[in-house]
């Protein structure tokens, strides 16, 4: 049984509904809710580091550097890094050759956690399994398929990762 | 990318609230709620086969029997069977060597997807993933862990699937 | 026991995730969750009239006159408006007179019932109940209180009807 | 506008999912949702009070006992009482007379609030404003109609309280 570190950057699966805007925003307080995903999910084992919470269409390339300095120094063999849908390939792709031992699965959710009936934990509960199985490399894990980074890209008009 | 067929056998995963008798039953109407969770997953591509609506506690030979030839028979290499945790691990041995080229992998839940905040999704999202990634041989797949068929066992105690 | 007809004009409280703009909008097919709310309330007597589904904050004269003509032509004595929160003072105030023989008790939510653990379900029953108890006049129920219609003002800052 | 309390004595309302028993049983901390209930339904101003957490099938004369006295001993004019379906009747009868100048709600669900899709919010919801609105004397409050103490019945075929 391999070690897993979950390492959360934002995106659509953190985000909740902001009442005076009436759209999607990140909790003032700056929590995460990938802990209470996986108590829900009764997995007690991964290690959660909250690096960042930030829509990854604003990610720029100092994003990108501080999520492939906490991948390179996490010491598990197995990482699940949270991650807006917007640019998940991008970033999956940014990612290679910066672990090379480490297999670094991405993963997010088309609507929040926090709106419920949302694809986060189908999403989260693929990715950290993944994570255990896959060769090392940068994988993208989105609704049940399983996505090497070159061909990790969003289908924009479907709301889905396919093939 | 795998074909994925989904064999419904019941557990409490696919239990609802019973308003009567204030426990747990299956609908009345003998309905699985599989294709809903994946639609709330967006995981478009498995076939659902609804073979029985069961309490797995309450499994005998000849259930074991429907299931072992519902998974010879069907043409996916990859096959995910939904069940209930009290004799998941008896029926993953079972199955051993009935379809030595296909993967199978059990899954379920403690807690009923249709009470909400349950490990059903998050347990099933794994489950697909692991189908597709896994060698052929009989799994289960619980709580963000991957156990082959003759270590799937519950720990009653805690709730969840231990190594 | 008095009938009770619940006219729908949209707000919040009927409003979906939309997930390519990360906002808020109404269902594309048009319909309203109100039915899905009484199921849930367990309350099967109320008739529903799908009037609109509108943000408040665009309802023009039009909009009002024509809830107006709903609220006078309806045969029941006691009517649930369901209503944007944004102006859902002034439609009430705009509706004062136009069936003085009925009760007329708007309400809607700040969280819509489709994002769940939304205040909307609270506020219907307190409306529906309300329509029953008030004397004809205009009211708005929200958040546990009655406010007549000239008292009807939503406390921006806070996210709720006051005192 | 009236002061409230909500006076709490169990019932189906507040009963959990027991994963060991698959049945529902109350929180092992000894909790109450109606605080929760009250957030989500953006209500801050009842005061809460625990009394007990009983499935009101094993009610006695010394549980009714208790809640007559909390009921005579509260301060506030408009109480509600959560209460299981089962006697909640029962328990109206019993409170008649005990406190003449206040108004008495008894409320509950047939689904607790913690398996979601619960008819509780849309039941409290109706309590609170009817206590403020109703004459004083014993009153339920479910499913969206108001009934005086001695026509409170529950309808266990339909599961609803029905006129």
């Amino acid at each position: 049984m391999k070690d897993v570190r979950i390492i959360v950057t934002g995106g659509t699966i953190d985000k909740v509904h902001d009442m005076a805007s009436e759209g999607l925003a990140f909790s003032p307080d700056g929590a995460t809710h990938i802990p209470e995903m996986l108590r829900i999910g009764r997995c007690d084992f991964p290690t959660v580091s909250l690096l960042m919470l930030k829509d990854s269409l604003y990610f720029d390339d100092a994003d990108r550097d501080a999520i492939a300095r906490a991948v390179a120094a996490a010491p598990e063999p197995a990482l699940v890094v949270t991650h807006g849908t917007g640019t998940m390939g991008r970033t999956a792709r940014f990612l290679q050759g910066v672990a090379p031992d480490k297999c670094v699965v991405l993963t997010g959710a088309m609507r929040p956690f926090s709106l419920y009936a949302s694809d986060g934990e189908f999403n989260l509960g693929g990715a950290v399994v993944a994570a255990q199985l896959l060769a090392p490399g940068v994988w993208g894990v989105m609704n049940g398929r399983v996505f090497p980074a070159e061909r990790l890209n969003k289908n924009t008009e479907q709301g889905r990762f396919d093939v």
